[in-house]
């Protein structure tokens, strides 16, 4: 099953790791580390194989891609070994990327983006495309009546006024050329009624929000610990500390609001209450992609005893996300071969704000995983 | 169903911590906090009510519990006000606690340990017994032929020389008194093949070893999180910083390598490899009862990038061990009620060091349990 | 030399902290942990004793100090046996304690604070009396033109606008009075360039601001270590947690502004240049007087080669402040026999903002104290 | 002034760090990070400059200075430009690099030692030559009556058993062919009384001993922090995690035990009394050379409340060390040509465990540093 992986942001970092690592997966110079649908109760004869993947995508910048792989490489977050042995392949990519389309009305701006998709999947011959969003975090979206209806949402992107955020007319784009979307950012994405609407009528699934890689994998196990022992949290504070696009962009104190709203929710839902306490995200360029979280819990053991756990989180954003991403878009692509349209609450195990309302504890989500994965080869 | 808890090592911390506690909550003066058998998941009409339990024990310190249980509120283990409003029921629980027995072979020992549990059994009209081991750590054992065989035991209990390590001594005879038997400790208690023949044959049920009540914790949902990210773990090392009785002892290097040992297993158990490093013990007086454990994992994620996390615990052990020892005396209880005997693997979730070859995850022990637990009611 | 301390804010947590420990210490109950004029380098018979002191103060709240010292008894702040073996002691003290005065103009205002100080030294039969802030942080206070001049502000303080902020209000009336006066707050005090004409026409001695009791005193030795290493530091950052009232005063932007911005300063003084990252303060109630502060440091060694240093301090405010406010009151007061008038910038070790040009690193602040405390001797 | 380094343990990672550092300064390619005599309070015309420097050394190991160069360049020790940069110097310096001499008396090995230092001297025309042992860390020497006594010792050299460890053997050589000696280990190097004797006769001057370079710097600002507060330490514990050839060295329990007793040293001395706690050092070679030292501090503040600081230092050791190498060879010739022989405590700054009874707080040292550095100018 020929697969194309289309990524909005597909000059940034998390899309240069994702290809540098699969092509280094298909010309197996690297072991599959952090790819779960490598693990043993994964593997699955309806996933695509890394050498079925083919990479395109969309972005404002003009980085080339071997210039940030080497940039990336330099900064420790890839190994320099494999940019020097994969230099035509990162070369070669270039002809799969575009430019983000423009225009005067967000409808003409989706034609354009769905037809970049069409040319994709027809010039390589592929069977499906996964459109797959990393691009850098919006600002919360102001609710627009027409998010709630495909009608009345086609009507208003006609108009003038732009009516969806950048990330949602994407995912609207990808569906209307029948292509999976993936949100792996805290944006608004598919999750609008009307694009759900347009998914099913498109009959194609989607999958998201915001890949879970550092601070929030770690909650999404500490706190079903403490709920299992019976043990009280009083307050769970946290800081982020990161530098980096992702960083830089977090400064603006709305997107930083998503994110870090995003950031707490696994408490509430893993305690059955929620925590004091709150998870502060701060820009330090020279920290870049390697982020520091620190989090304090303070918890009421026996007879009201008071105790207290720190972690600190020492990680490398793009090396965490990039195999989730190759992940998410071999397991859509083949809920989409399966004939899945829709949501996919399924594959909440890779995320921080999971669409539906699955588990948020860290096991219990890998065991709906495995169950989705399992029913995939049938 | 007239539960007795057997505390050997019944005036230490963590026996007077669960005194002190089942009594408050019998007197409904606290919450339930860090027992886990009063979680929805668990609750059981099988499981013996905090009414019905009545304490005993044998300690071979003299130390009134009144008195200890003011050092623990000194300390800021248990509150003040607790102790003050159950002194009449701290004063009474003197009448039923006994010096350890002597005597000239352990066959003798082994008698009068066994006729304490029957005449405490009979005093108090209990249907049940269940033997709980809170004493110090002993060293690793000396194998022994007679460990392998119910028969050979026997005789060489009668020699003059020790066959077996006071723990086991204990589970012995509280077989031979037909009461249940668990080791909180990581001393060898019931397991050895001998031992196990006896509780077929007395049809009791035993459990064990060394309560989970820290840092192993913290591992044992930390190394899944890594497992289920296929995040290769690169080494784990930590050191635990405690003072206390327990702490004093673990000084000597003899006990200190049986929990050392207990310690690290965990991590082979979830990955699948055993990572560099090792998790070291230290006695430090002014502590106390807080003990402190820092850990430093190093990882490897996508392409080989190294990252780390550090975690600190700083934990009440007596705290968060004597809810522990409720909810396994009345699992255990109502497990020998429902006719179980031998070894009982299902209560892996509470220790460091299970029996048995159940899952090491605590997920996945916690799911074992629930089975269990709701197997105990029919 | 009998001395008086008179305390602003005197039924708070440093205030009630204080009082307890002076006066266990007058009654030999406690050792002078703490106190840094205990230590052979500085002590000195320039120094009012122990038995010299005498407490009074004003205060918005009214709750009895007996009462305080039980709650920060009960929060582990104070041992409870001090504050039993003190209670007749901390029941006299509300003969000495007024509510804070009001009036229709702040002239007024101040003319009753110095009444009330006046009173207090002639009722006590004092030599000195020395007024210390420590009531919770005001916002930055806005510059007006009367803060530049005694005679301007002689006249805008008899009209009908606020013209001082409270902190500075007070120093108005302690000078008035001829006290002398300490802000161990961040608040403005006595910095204005009309109050040090006053304290120099007055001929008294001020101190400030803002007690050095947690995260920046440790940044006062560690800056320096970098700085003396010539090893580069690129990013500090630091996120504090706190509780109790000064937490919740600061929950406010304003006042956290205000206090942020004098925990960064010792940085670029000690390095000479001013790294990345921010300090700050989040108020968590459940963490009270404990407060936990997290700094994370990046720097750069030999070659260009990346490091990190990381420090968590878990240190109890009132307990930390409460020995200073002793110190720094027997000191000014020695200060003011010597004939000193006008700030004392020689006591810059105390405070994270501190007065006058003075040292930033810890060791040259203790060694211009030292130098300072010897020549109050002669 | 033309000075000759020759380093004992030439082809390991801090020498070489040390070598492409100091070839870098000359060649203007970096900054000088982490060498403290570039500080402007240290600057001095009696130090010898970067061009005036030359290399050389003994190893036992043969692997080319550019090879382990490479290699420290991959593990992030060093920028891999400045290895391409170099590569001819980092060749050419393997002519003045010799294999450490065997001989069948230990008189005898001095003398071939002593032999290649004065053909070093002359074959670069040097004005001086310091030799500085950067070897792995010996076990803890058996005394000898030789030791005392530099008659004895010289007769007892002649004989067939060993009398001096390798770092002794070497400073003898060192002080026989009229060469300053630095130990920035903890071996014993010249810390013999017969040595001493030596020095003085030969009219050199030797420092040592053992770099301070992680955990204990920290330490040594930290101890007096908690001095000049009052505040008394209860507990210091830490846990050192290593890789690298000196950490497989100290898995040896007799040299960890060297390295353990030199690194509390610090607490006694700036404190007045030895706190609770130990330190220890693990091996764990995935670390590599960038080490992890964990330490919690308990202490106490007034009226005994109780409290806790916890840091972690994350440091390239080699980068830490080498431009320590650099200044103390720099400082140790300038005082070799201004006529000092003997012992150096003035430079206390770079030890851990210093010569003479000097301060062990690290500002004190700094003080008695710049002292000693201006007086070289004279």
């Amino acid at each position: 099953m020929r697969t194309g992986i289309w990524l909005i942001g597909a000059r940034g970092s998390v899309a240069v790791t994702a290809v540098v690592g699969a092509t280094a997966l298909r010309a197996r110079l690297v072991e599959p580390n952090g790819c779960v649908t490598e693990l043993p109760q994964l593997r699955s004869p309806a996933l695509p194989a890394w050498s079925e993947l083919v990479f395109g995508g969309h972005d404002i910048v003009t980085t080339p891609v071997l210039k940030k792989a080497d940039a990336l490489a330099a900064a420790g977050v890839l190994p320099g070994r494999l940019v020097s042995a994969l230099t035509a392949d990162l070369t070669a990519i270039e002809h799969e990327l575009r430019p983000l389309p423009a225009g005067d009305t967000q409808a003409l701006v989706a034609d354009r983006i769905a037809a970049d998709l069409r040319d994709f999947r027809d010039r390589n011959a592929l069977d499906r495309v996964v459109v797959v969003n990393v691009s850098t975090t919006e600002p919360i979206v102001t609710p627009h009546p027409a998010h709630a209806d495909l009608a009345r949402l086609t009507e208003a992107l006609a108009g003038p006024d732009p009516v969806l955020p950048p990330s949602s007319l994407a995912a609207y784009a990808a569906f209307r050329a029948v292509c999976a979307f993936i949100d792996f950012t805290p944006s608004t994405g598919a999750r609008l009624p009307a694009l759900a609407e347009l998914a099913r009528v498109q009959g194609v699934p989607f999958a998201g929000n915001d890949g879970k890689t550092g601070e929030t994998l770690v909650k999404s196990v500490l706190a079903p610990m403490f709920a299992l022992r019976n043990l009280r949290v009083r307050s769970w504070s946290g800081l982020n500390l990161l530098g980096g696009g992702d960083g830089a962009n977090l400064a603006d104190p709305a997107a930083n609001a998503a994110k870090v709203a995003s950031k707490q929710r696994v408490l509430g839902d893993a305690l059955g209450y929620v925590p004091e306490g709150t998870s502060r995200i701060d820009y330090v360029a020279e920290i870049g992609d390697f982020k520091t979280a620190w989090d304090l819990v303070t918890f009421e053991g026996f007879l009201g005893t008071g105790m207290r756990m720190e972690f600190t989180w020492h990680g490398c954003d793009s090396a965490l996300a990039a195999p989730l991403v190759l992940d998410l878009a071999r397991l859509t692509a083949a809920a989409h071969s399966a004939g899945r349209s829709g949501p996919l609450p399924e594959l909440g195990f890779f995320f921080k704000d999971p669409l539906g309302d699955g588990p948020s504890a860290l096991a219990e989500q890998w065991a709906t995983l495995a169950t989705f994965t399992a029913g995939l080869e049938s």
